[in-house]
């Protein structure tokens, strides 16, 4: 069986093909620039790339491009679409409807359009590319597979927030959590490394990437999550600021007089590292720069270390104990510096780093010691394998 | 040396005046409605009240008739107004000019003026009352002990805020804390308490009131709070949201057609326990309402606790372990059942609390058990105090 798993953005598309047999990638691929001048499409095949690059003006032609691809005799990897028994669809925000995965279907369809208000960034591409799908491939079942839905398990103590209660009732005001996905994910192969079940153990996932999130989970459920109503919350970020006083939001609009798209603009876009280190909101640029003496960029590392420190620490307390922390994503699978850093304020945990196993790259390894109270892992984040999995069981159980 | 303590708000004042030979209260004392009709002053010498009810346009009325309560021949407690060797006033915000308490002059009243645009609602008062004081006692020499100074020993990855930098450096947005002479305050008792040397431990204050904030306290200096900008963030408390995603302020601007001032209205005014409760600001209606089946009472209060529980966590981890957790201020002294039960969630780091000595009320007190591997205490705050022990250092000292 093969899964097809479509990642949509609003100008960008990622696609993997997946056998499921072996959970081997057959091909995978991005799009860039959809709708505007320079579209092109990368296809990558056991290494072998394979470029197109011609006008795509919506998101069904450049999906009409990437099954061509798959099927391209020369640069494909399957002889028709046929053999694509279903297609996982990455959708961000399945509001506090679904907490699991789901067959698509109309109703799954308004679904996904109420939640655009919660989203209104994300899920109308999810939404264009699972309809230019559809079209493509009527008789192909199709799985959407969110970013909320491992969250839905939070207590309500941990998703509401203290505003007034019908916020929450009529205006959805809610945590809902983002990387959903990847902390499954990750979650579950800690369990898996440690040969245990899921079920008996306390895990905190630090999915740390340009955008970055903790998730504590407790017997195999999400109990507490970084991220919010959107995925500004919590951990400082690349350009996001993650938690800061809410008050200083109106004090700035005030003070700077600027409009509610200004100050969002400047929440999400011009703060995280980069607002702080003015340098950018890449964290080796900002390490470089670091190491050339700039404080700016050092504080920027120190303060999004500390951040990942004491959200641990608060999720520790959340679980009343730990027995493993995950880092993933990539600052989290990259760097052992920042990993470190980490860890060292966390010895009250009985945690201890084995400096030569954090030092290693690119496989899921235990980094700490064999005397550490807490297993500390790194393992590589695969959210299109989750969809595809998801979308196998879906598929074949016939849910 | 008798030093008499004034703590301004815009319409009301409250007052002790302090034998500092055995740091007893003479008198103390509290004016309401000043500037509006039906002002009082209400006066208190061994249980014993003293009510005037007159007109006070002002301040300068009200300190004059405080001072002639304190003369009075019937209920005063001292003859004449030379008695009075200093005073000290508490001020809210210090800005980062003030680390510590001061002798007041006329730098530092320009200081005071400058951090208006800080705390707005809270140094205004502060400054009349300052003014007024020195107009009825133009020689005796005043003390400012700032909410905000305790805090300034933060490290900068603490203080911080993940925004633009320029908002720092430009306009003094980042975190100051405040309850910082509270904090100061039931830190260094539970050292005396635990018979130690301050620099050696790491210490957890809560003050958990109306407003409520945490600190950490490592070797005597305070190195994280709570409170941020402004005393809105951190924890939910009465009315106020504390932390939650700033994204939600434009949300709901935008969604609810909100202006600047009436979203800052709805997260100071109309939030916390209360919003999430719609009962009461007041912990005690929301606990009878709780117990008679309230189910938003209960999730307000489990919201709480949650965050408290939690934010201690998150000190630990910013202190690297922790030696003591000291409760105080309204809740924090008289709620057993809320102190239990964020202690529950705290037993990884060995905590045991004694049923027995947590039922009790009134005094400071160990908690927690002689086996316990993090001493509790409960301990009334008593920021006037404070303030009048700054105020006797600083004058005898002639800094």
């Amino acid at each position: 069986m093969k899964v097809l798993v479509i990642n949509c953005g609003s100008s960008s598309l990622k696609y993997q093909l997946i056998n499921m047999e072996d959970e081997k990638v057959l091909a995978k691929g991005l799009v860039e620039r959809i709708g505007i001048e320079g579209s092109i499409l990368t296809q990558k095949v056991n290494g072998e790339k394979y470029i197109i690059e011609q006008p795509m003006k919506d998101h069904k032609v450049a999906i009409k491009l990437v099954l061509d691809a798959l099927v391209d005799k020369e640069h494909g990897v399957i002889s028709s679409m046929s053999e694509i028994s279903a297609v996982g669809h990455r959708v961000v925000h399945g509001g506090e409807k679904y907490a699991e995965s789901v067959l698509i279907n109309e109703d799954v369809m308004k679904a996904l359009e109420e939640c655009v208000k919660l989203a209104p960034l994300h899920n109308p591409p999810n939404i264009i590319g699972i309809n230019a799908c559809k079209e493509l491939m009527p008789n192909t079942p199709m799985v959407s597979v969110f970013d909320t839905s491992f969250h839905q398990t939070l207590p309500d103590y941990a998703f509401t927030y203290a505003l007034p209660y019908e916020l929450y009732t009529n205006n959805g005001v809610r945590k809902y959590g983002f990387h959903g996905t990847s902390h499954r994910f990750v979650s579950a192969e800690a369990a898996k490394m440690m040969g245990r079940d899921p079920k008996e153990l306390k895990i905190i996932t630090c999915h740390l990437g340009n955008g970055a999130s903790l998730c504590a989970v407790d017997g195999g459920k999400a109990v507490d999550t970084t991220m919010g109503f959107t995925p500004l919350a919590g951990l400082v970020m690349g350009t996001r600021c993650g938690d800061v006083d809410p008050s200083i939001i109106p004090f700035l609009m005030k003070e700077l007089n600027l409009s509610v798209d200004e100050i969002n603009d400047l929440i999400n876009k011009k703060s995280g590292v980069f607002g702080v280190s003015g340098v950018s909101s890449d964290f080796r640029d900002i390490e470089n720069a670091a190491k050339e003496g700039n404080k700016r960029a050092e504080l920027a590392i120190n303060l999004f270390d500390y951040r990942v420190r004491t959200s641990i620490g608060s999720y520790v307390a959340a679980l009343n104990g730990v027995d493993a922390i995950v880092f993933t994503a990539g600052l989290g699978e990259n760097s052992g510096v920042n990993r470190a850093k980490i860890c060292e304020g966390l010895t009250y945990l009985g945690i201890k780093i084995d400096a030569e196993k954090n030092a290693q790259r690119g496989e899921a390894i235990e980094i700490s010691t064999a005397d550490s109270k807490v297993k500390v892992f790194v393992i590589p984040t695969d959210e299109e394998l989750m969809i595809a999995r998801d979308t196998k069981n879906i598929v074949t159980s016939g849910k």
